[in-house]
């Protein structure tokens, strides 16, 4: 019982900071994208590819979510893209709370949009809003077609999911009109993007998607 | 400040319960094994294999843990093993205490193996004992190299790695010197073992070590 009160403490407490976060980002105009998924989805892959068709035409930032390290901030910065790494210290989530903090590390008035990375996790994730614009998920082809029964929040809550390496698919034995018919049963309204950041299968739409998002 | 003392509190709570589990298992002669990993990284596919290679020879049954459903239940069913399954009710994880609910629907005395199929997740399953003997992780090959360093906890935990996904290998860029060296740095002690559920690579050596926890 004493759980489930605190919970729903930490549950108001995290939504009033990320109304708070929703409002900076809003009044300086980026549109900020909570990227979650899986261990090895391919988030950070999927954010590399988006660096090479992006180039120079949109100022973007990158806040990453690690339980320790910063071995995808690294790869990203690489790619000459500004990363603030948060690590959470054990915990699998990123909330509202260490992404103000991470906010106060950028400089607002130069990006457009920002991504925030979560840690690698289906479920947890999707319980804390972070003052985002849109949730996007990664689901790896290699996770089965049974994940959006089995862990439904998350596709509950997403704007979209990726679907991501695609080119994985002919060493399968994915049923993917079963996992197309798992999501629509789920969350009905989930749009689906099937996309290879290894072969750039599918980076048109998805860069397609991140601008309409700009307007 | 409030959040810590609570997880304590909940950790303390948990150990003590294990403990209970554990005694209850050593009692009645069953080894326990928490089978933790990834969404999708083929933990239900080894238990499948399992059957198939045990045949009749152990007298073992599962506790299936799910958020929601019982998809791999049923999965596990099919090949005639006995099979308890816990919903967690949207939890990331299975405690001590739903475990101790589930040994409550077994006949323990029939058994000698029992395998707990924790939830998808490769952060929180780790931080809850669960009155186990062993501890076995599922990574799957295409889950990437970087998975040790970014969560340390559960390899440490594991008693053993099971590389699940084998038979993928010749299609992934996973360079596997690297994942090896990444996990011996966290976990220098943890045994690696390269499985496929599907071609069947690697099946031997994991029943050997299976009967060997047996005695």
């Amino acid at each position: 019982m004493k759980t489930i009160r605190l919970e729903s403490g930490i549950l108001d407490e995290n939504d009033r900071i990320a109304d708070e976060n929703e409002r900076t980002l809003r009044s300086r105009g980026v549109v900020t994208v909570n990227l979650m998924g899986s261990p090895g989805a391919g988030k950070t892959s999927l954010l590399e590819m988006t660096a090479v068709k992006l180039g120079g035409s949109v100022r973007w930032a990158v806040i990453e979510g690690d339980i320790e390290g910063s071995l995808d901030a690294r790869r990203l910065e690489r790619l000459g893209v500004p990363v603030v790494q948060i690590n959470t210290s054990g915990a699998c989530h990123l909330d509202a709370h260490m992404v103000r903090e991470g906010l106060r590390c950028l400089d607002l008035d130069s990006i457009e949009l920002l991504f925030v990375e979560n840690v690698g996790n289906l479920v947890c994730p999707a319980e804390f809003r972070i003052g985002e614009s849109r949730k996007v998920m990664v689901l790896s082809t290699t996770e089965g077609e049974d994940k959006p029964r089995k862990y439904p929040l998350m596709f509950r809550e997403s704007d979209l999911m990726v679907l991501s390496k695609a080119d994985l698919l002919p060493h399968l034995d994915l049923d993917l009109d079963a996992l197309l018919s798992a999501v629509s049963a789920v969350s009905p309204d989930l749009s689906v993007m099937q996309v290879s950041s290894r072969s750039g299968e599918g980076a048109g739409q998805w860069i397609g998607w991140l601008r309409e998002c700009l307007g």
